[in-house]
């Protein structure tokens, strides 16, 4: 016969924690506390199959199931020694939801069930607390009428006309007539006759009376919890989250305690370790003749747990330590048993009724990155788990928070959010804001911490943002210019801050010749407030948070056991990881990461930022260039600077691979914009500025993502790539005479067709040739090319006749395999994300069902044409967890990712390889 | 033993007609006519697996190959009756090229063969005609330098340094110094002279001697032959029409005979029928006492070969068949024999020497389209061919030719070209030039014809292209705008002509108040010369060639025997052809061309061109509306415009189904650009001309093509999906109360979920139930999506969850596919095709390896959840003949095409049908 029904409680239980998928995560983790000895309020819990079963049935219960259910009510009464119904002393249960994995706030919960009528008298007989009663009461009608009367009834109310916004109503009014502030000062006589007419109105609205019969409460609260399993919130969430229909839920009915029964009566949330830190003190809050909610709801001050965890703020409030001494020993032991018998740190929440400790929950406790880290490390010391098991105990992305300064998390509660945008560089920053790069440049020469505050920024910008410690703009999306560039420098960053507005103010009036002259400066206004530039801003960009005043940080980076971590993570990790870096700057940040190359270096790079102006002007006049003469004059003066370029960071990586990749952005980005720059190309040029001009416009595209870039400008313009094929060969000849091991890898980018390669390669193989003959050296290198075009990931096993590596872009490929524009997706990204029609944005997270297909058949094809062929990732997913771990799976031999997500891709790549395993 | 010598001449052959594969295309027909008893200049053939051999070895020829050719030749010498080598009357022989499928121009020819200072004086002995001899040489010297001395010999001379050109010089500086202005004035002792020069300038330049022996000559052309096969022209060329290497070349040696050894000789080329009308008479070109070269080349005009085809320009010149009376009839039943066998009209090459007729080819003739009807007709009456060989005797592309009206070729030879363009829009068209669409429609509403001259064209220009003859542009590529407008319309266009440049200019001053003012008008220059509005020009679309001049046309549309023609065809198809149309004109059209059914209706082509003004001004509300409501207001407008626009359409089709495609661009496209638009609109809305301005440039996008488009701007803006489905289910309604059989398809553009199809479905089926409440009609309509995003094929079997058809947009699919923009190809579209990148425009012929096997895993996606999907295509490729037999390869049910080209798209299904069923 199917068991459908496993009973728990009295220091026994039908059931354990492996059974998570017949009971749920809360109902195995319940029978296991109960296994363990732990005193938990008894109950049962009914199986999911028996969920799935309900639905096969049409919506009703198997005919077995009300024996079965009966029996372990009657079990229970046995063990709480108390009734369900009963007149004198009768006994109330919650009906709650739990399935497999985690799906907070999307199933239903009914507690206090069982009061009626009947047994409120009993109840107040026994508590001698008529206001306890007549409050929990009110709370089951409210929480009733909402969940079983109405939402498990598919009644789908306008907005407003839902019976729980109604009641709520009610209550509010109530209070607003008596004058009360809180629910707390409402009487007994207010709280009676507050549910009779709550009772009234649900007869009113829902057109039944609310059920004045415990039993029919009970199979009402069971009925309404394996309905909220087929509710739309739940539906889509498994959607998204590709949870199977087929799961179902459990259903636990256990008895209820309370905490709020008088001043031997208390509840407390707790922490095996201290959850922020990771220190090995047991850690937690608790409030005498409180309910849980209430510690929650922060109305009252929780006192602190013990006396060793006392703070500035509670250390004149009674620890649980001193005020219930036993209580808090047997407490103790409990957690140390839980922590051990789980191996990890426990998240529990208990009562105390009337001087009796009940266990309500445990379960793994969520932590910070920082946290995460010294548990691991403590509890691999302590011999509680293995190495593998450290590994697996940081989340990648939890590492974020270790490598960057933070606004030190007590000062900034004290501060006022002033606004708030998308987190899109985490850490904090604090500095004097100013509004253009110009200014950044100059603050940070003087020595001083600006934040440069921006409606969005450009190429242009790019070294007041590098001078900057953190960057605020008003537009742009978690993929915009700026939080690209941040994160890429790991950078505290926040973008598409909408209150950020800018507004042009007259500062002085002065005379010049006859005529007054205003001068206007900039003036940023953020919600209605305005700030002049010097006023000091603080960014938190992990959570998107801004501040108008100075908030103190603090920096976690230089931190022994982070070493000691990585090193153990490595012994596991299987593919390698490199950095996109482009400069020896990033590239020694990189190495100090613990990269082992460089997997994207681009060459247009040098034409941004720092010392940019005398190669940028060399790279105009090639554009501008009219004949192919013009052009090859212009290359030739160019060609040293990319030269030194490539020379430095392959300096910095010696014995270390570098991955060039050509020149790939469009040409018109690079068209001279102000008239001073246009001016001085003119006269470079010999020819006039409307010349200048006309021909940068001729350069314009309607698609310039899907157009003249790439090996498009090498194929027009065979003299581009030979140029930089020369700067990166003779780089390479003077580093090997120089006594050193450069290891030059030559990426073409942007590519569909193995001829695209065929053709450049010839102009390689000749340059090649030529840089050998004139120095005398060997010239080792490799020669691949992107996978970032569909065409060329369905056509691989033709591109690698030709590569020896590819790497895949996959920025590019999800924009073409999406047809989304990076740089326009902001229109509508967010009504995608809030109607649920994607789960993730493809940018961040990569889609492995069509992306991830691509990539897929370009690796399988590649390999099938050259088995030994080199196959990495650059680009943003080369650094996000998940898209790591696929990295991993499909046989790929490095991941590319900026420098501070170097250490993020480790943990990842190892994480991978342990799960591979097992 | 393998045989590597195939002998053929003297009525007999050792091969025949079906045995390409192993000895070319030309060595099988020689063979085959000399087993039809036809006087063929004996020779042999090596094989094409000899080739293979020959390289296999290294280069080398195989040990037995000498025997085997000396034996051929020695029988060959009999029947010739002429000794290779001999003194007294020496055999000269040629060495052709031959592969299995024709490469022209790509491999090598010697001819000539045999020619040496033991030769010579025998020939001039025999022929009584030193000049000859020696003109022989100096062309064997020529030739043979070139291709046996230097390029197989793999010499790549720097351009200008090659041996041929240096040759071509002497020749030219002898004229020079002799006065000389024809090659024919040169005389035997010049002649004799060139030929020592030249033989001491070979040594000089290549080291060599001139081989002076027979044998030596004939290997050497042999090998040269062979190696021209893997010369880089050969190698690519095969790798873009995908021909295998080791298929290889067969060599064919064939005794030489000469047409210019006095008044009893002569040579020319014919047809067996006429290769420009069908018409069913011999007829052909030749010349008394001339070589081949003579009759193309076109230095004396050619004789006609009958009385019967005589023309008013030849008609005073001799006839073959009035000239040499036995040798024409001997000809005329050759002909006549060769076209019963092959079964189709011949085009042959022969020569008369000394009164005896030889035949040196043999080969299906090309013809015009026109041509190709006639005699596919009257070969089927004639009994020669069966119908489904009719149906396959007509190529596709050529019923273009029939379906527009052309310029006359005969008055079109006598004009000249003044500019050349890309033949965008096939066909003929004669009008006075105007430069504005105003002018243009003003024009046509005068009953003028015009050629509408632009820059380039956009939407506001659709109206006056739709009244112009013509259309010609400076910019754009083959598929521009103005290209895919005009192919819609079956207009003639010429687009991307770079001669084209325009000028203001100053026609008149007159006096305004106190100031002159000047009166600007444009200018068209052309290479120097200019033309005002109103000039008459003439354009030949299917050329792309542009004359200042009327020229006369003719029409080939009306013509019965295409009607019946057309009828056969359908027999054989199996897939359907559907038209895309947005309005009643065009889809009536369709039908006429045999369309079943509309495949694609853009929504949006409402708001371009005639009748736009009204639906455009209510549009332009809408985009600029600040709130929901102001927008549903506006929709609720526009909702009549869509309805009506719909019905009409649906209304012509009566009975077939109507593809409705939702509003596809960006809304930025129709923001009002003029000032007058901006203000109507200001007013209309209660705003701000700098409001307006404002929201428009709100819209703009960096890569429009991959923004806010298609379904995105339904899941952002639901209302609009709504009106559009009102609007549909309206119009179906009224129709079905008006007695008729509307069949509506909703089609949802720009996919990459299936949620996207079930958020759009959800409002579908509201708006649906309520319209069918509200009329008490029942609506039956199908529910797709276009395919068109890459991940939308990948994800096919999900999307065909809810769509219940597909239809591939490939004209975006190859857009993200190959990352290519199509406003933005110019740039380096003809780079690619020059260096040979790709072998064809992937917008014009689908690209199977890469879009075809997305649109293979898409079908076979949607087929795996529903078998029974409806799949077809629409965009460009649906009219494209290789295209349209991929479709019918791979499944699907329809292809949908421009009206003008449904005839095309017919064709091309039922030759895919009959292929297929072979």
């Amino acid at each position: 016969m199917t068991k459908r029904v496993y009973r728990f409680g009295g220091k026994s239980a039908e059931g354990n924690g492996t059974m998570r998928n017949l009971l749920g995560g809360k109902g195995a983790n319940l029978a296991e506390m109960c296994t363990l000895g732990i005193p938990v309020p008894a109950g049962f819990t009914i199986t999911t199959d028996c969920c799935t079963e309900y639905f096969n049935l049409g919506g009703k219960y198997p005919a077995e199931l009300n024996d079965e259910v009966l029996s372990a009510l009657k079990a229970t009464e046995q063990i709480m020694e108390m009734k369900f119904g009963d007149v004198k002393d009768p006994l109330l249960v919650s009906c709650r939801s739990g399935a497999r994995s985690s799906m907070p706030g999307m199933m239903e919960t009914v507690l206090n069930i069982g009061l009626c009528s009947a047994t409120i008298p009993g109840l107040i007989a026994k508590t001698n607390n008529p206001r306890f009663v007549y409050d929990a009461y009110r709370r089951l009608i409210m929480m009733y009428s909402d969940v079983v009367m109405e939402k498990a009834e598919g009644i789908e109310p306008e907005d407003g006309k839902g019976i729980r916004v109604q009641l709520d109503n009610m209550l509010h009014e109530l209070k607003v007539a008596k004058g009360y502030k809180s629910d707390t000062d409402l009487t007994e006589d207010d709280l009676k006759g507050l549910c009779n007419d709550f009772k009234k109105k649900v007869k009113d609205v829902l057109g039944h009376d609310f059920p004045d019969d415990a039993y029919a409460q009970l199979w009402g609260g069971i009925g309404a919890v394996f309905k909220s399993w087929n509710g739309k919130r739940a539906i889509s969430y498994r959607r998204i989250e590709n949870i199977p229909d087929e799961w179902g839920t459990a259903v636990t009915v256990q008895s209820m305690v309370f905490g709020n029964m008088g001043e031997n009566s208390a509840t407390g949330v707790a922490f095996s370790r201290n959850p922020a830190t990771g220190e090995n003190k047991f850690y937690g809050e608790w409030l005498i003749n409180a309910q849980g909610e209430d510690v929650v709801a922060g109305i009252r001050t929780p006192n602190p747990l013990n006396e060793a965890t006392k703070n500035n703020q509670n250390k004149n409030l009674p620890s649980l330590e001193t005020a219930m001494p036993t209580v808090y020993k047997e407490l103790d032991d409990i957690q140390n048993n839980l922590e051990h018998h789980f191996s990890d740190m426990q998240d529990i929440e208990f009562t105390i009724q009337d001087g009796k400790l009940w266990m309500l929950q445990c379960r793994v406790g969520k932590r910070t990155g920082l946290a995460a880290l010294n548990m691991a490390m403590d509890m691999l010391q302590e011999g509680l788990i293995d190495e593998k098991t450290a590994v697996l105990r940081v989340a990648p992305n939890q590492l974020d928070e270790i490598l960057h300064p933070i606004l030190d998390p007590k000062s900034e509660k004290e501060a006022t959010v002033i606004a708030k945008g998308l987190p899109a560089g985490p850490g904090g920053a604090v500095g004097k804001i100013v509004f253009t790069a110009e200014a950044a440049v100059e603050a940070a020469a003087r020595g001083e911490k600006v934040i440069l505050v921006r409606e969005e920024t450009n190429p242009e910008d790019v070294e007041g943002m590098r001078a900057a410690e953190g960057l605020l703009t008003a537009r742009g999306g978690m993929t915009s210019h700026a939080a690209l560039v941040a994160r890429g420098w790991g950078k505290c960053c926040i973008v598409g801050c909408e209150a950020v507005h800018f507004q042009n103010v007259e500062i002085s009036t002065m005379l010049k010749g006859k005529n007054p002259m205003k001068i206007m400066a900039k003036q940023l206004v953020i919600n209605g407030k305005e700030y002049n530039e010097g006023d000091i801003f603080s960014l938190n960009g992990t959570k998107g948070h801004v501040y108008d005043q100075a908030i103190k940080t603090m920096d976690a980076s230089e931190n022994q056991r982070f070493v000691e971590y990585m090193k153990m993570v490595d012994k596991y990790r299987v593919i390698g990881v490199r950095t996109n870096a482009d400069n020896p700057d990033d590239a020694k940040q990189a190495m100090d990461f613990g990269a082992e190359g460089i997997g994207l270096f681009r060459i247009e790079h040098m034409f941004y930022g720092k010392n940019s102006e005398a190669p940028l002007a060399k790279l105009r006049k090639m554009i501008h260039a009219a004949t192919i003469q013009e052009r090859i004059t212009a290359l030739n003066e160019l060609e040293p600077y990319v030269k030194n370029s490539a020379k430095a960071t392959m300096k910095v990586m010696d014995g270390k691979p570098v991955t060039f990749r050509l020149l790939d952005p469009p040409l018109h980005e690079f068209v001279p914009q102000t008239p001073e720059k246009q001016e001085e190309l003119a006269q470079e040029l010999g020819i006039t500025i409307s010349e200048i001009k006309k021909r940068g416009e001729s350069l314009h595209e309607v698609n310039p993502m899907m157009g003249h870039r790439g090996v498009r400008l090498g194929i027009t313009y065979p003299e581009i790539s030979e140029m930089q094929f020369k700067a990166i060969f003779t780089a390479t000849a003077e580093l090997l005479k120089e006594g050193l091991h450069p290891q030059p890898e030559i990426m073409i980018p942007v590519t569909v067709s193995v001829k695209e390669l065929d053709f450049q390669k010839a102009i390689c193989n000749k340059v090649h040739a030529q840089i050998q003959k004139e120095t005398g050296i060997d010239i080792k290198y490799l020669y691949g090319t992107m996978i970032e075009i569909p065409r060329a990931a369905l056509l691989a096993s033709e591109m690698a006749q030709t590569a020896q590596f590819f790497s895949f872009g996959t920025n590019d490929l999800t924009q073409m395999t999406y047809g989304f524009s990076r740089d326009d997706i902001g229109a509508f990204m967010n009504d995608y994300l809030s109607n649920k029609i994607i789960s993730a944005d493809p940018f961040q997270t990569l889609d492995q069902s069509s992306v991830g297909k691509l990539i897929e058949l370009g690796v399988s094809g590649g390999r099938s044409t050259n088995p030994k062929l080199k196959i990495g990732i650059c680009g943003e997913h080369g650094g996000d967890p998940e898209s790591v771990k696929f990295c991993h799976k499909i046989g790929m031999n490095y991941v590319s990712c900026s420098p501070f997500r170097v250490p993020i891709a480790r943990l990842a790549a190892a994480q991978a390889a342990i799960l591979c395993q097992n």
